[in-house]
């Protein structure tokens, strides 16, 4: 097995153990297509109220100004490695129902949802996604025209991910350390915050 | 195909076209084992700094005084379906860093990407999940004892979904529904915002 495959402690499907966030990118192209199916798949998540508060905006490498444009939205510790990539995204959340004008609380946690979505059919067609909340939202409002009560919240670079071999040394390291997470006892409760769920603890059922 | 999967445009993993939100489910008790393989997958899910800041409230009909404390925690006019769902879950978020005390801009964003994790593990299962974000968050603080800086955002009904035929004539139209989404050209943009992505108008690739 990988080295950077989960170990489970309970069982789980095979594609949510082995996606993890790669620093290094191969130059492989990603197709159109498969960045069609990413895409529908984020559409399909679940969302409060059916609002779909996620917006993208994409650059590929293809179109090297696009790219540079939208890679200079990013902090420039993440510009450092994403430019490896040859896919990045925006995602951009409408912060308020477009039906009524109020804020939506949920838009944040649905955009999440969609991108969880995304990853998944991405780790099924082989790409893998590293996500980012260090971006620069304004930079992205100025050079992108984002509509108020919108905003700029995370990136993803999409690619194949690099053998850690071809990387220089300091991204081999990132990408060869093991994933750690905390154990169930620690976040699932039942009763009261802290006590560990009794489903944790049952042998068999 | 049943009337509720998604009609996609673009292919994508059957897992993510299957999964809808019922109002309704069936009496059958969801094992512990299931269980623990939900939170295992939402345990892998990405997050900022690998900080983790996703914490669930688990309650069960078995335990029918906790399941009743932890449904009066949601908006009354989602109790009213949710109580027929044999598992009941508050996704409760740190929204800080543990480490430096420092606001989590991605905390929200990471819980709903646990979430996806979830939701797809118990799709696998056979399960089905509608996550709520009406939810009463300060009778969760009182009720839970949530500490400082963390926050009940989300609840989730889990369970096997009711045949439409068994449930009461407002919930059968509601889970009857076809399933709508915005077509892409309206949120993948590429170069400024509102312009349709470019990849979207390939034939091919």
């Amino acid at each position: 097995m990988e080295i950077k495959h989960a170990v489970p402690d309970y069982p789980i499907l095979s594609l949510l153990a082995e996606r993890w966030s790669p620093y290094g990118f191969k130059e492989r192209r990603v197709s159109d297509s498969d960045l069609r199916s990413l895409f529908e798949a984020a559409r399909w998540a679940a969302s409060s109220y059916n609002e779909q508060p996620w917006n993208y905006l994409v650059a590929t490498k293809e179109y090297p100004l696009e790219f540079e444009r939208l890679l200079s939205c990013l902090v420039e510790g993440n510009q450092a490695w994403a430019k490896t990539a040859p896919v990045l995204v925006l995602g951009v959340v409408n912060l308020r129902f477009a039906k009524n004008n109020q804020d939506n609380r949920a838009a944040v946690h649905d955009l999440g949802l969609a991108a969880g979505n995304l990853v998944v059919e991405a780790t099924t067609r082989g790409l893998s996604v590293h996500q980012m909340i260090g971006i620069l939202p304004e930079k992205v409002r100025e050079t992108f025209k984002i509509p108020e009560h919108h905003e700029a919240w995370t990136a993803m670079a999409i690619g194949y991910k690099a053998d850690p071999d071809d990387l220089p040394e300091a991204l081999k390291q990132r990408d060869q350390t093991p994933r750690q997470r905390k154990p169930l006892e620690k976040f699932v409760f039942t009763g009261k915050w802290g006590h560990s769920a009794t489903l944790l603890k049952t042998v068999d059922s």
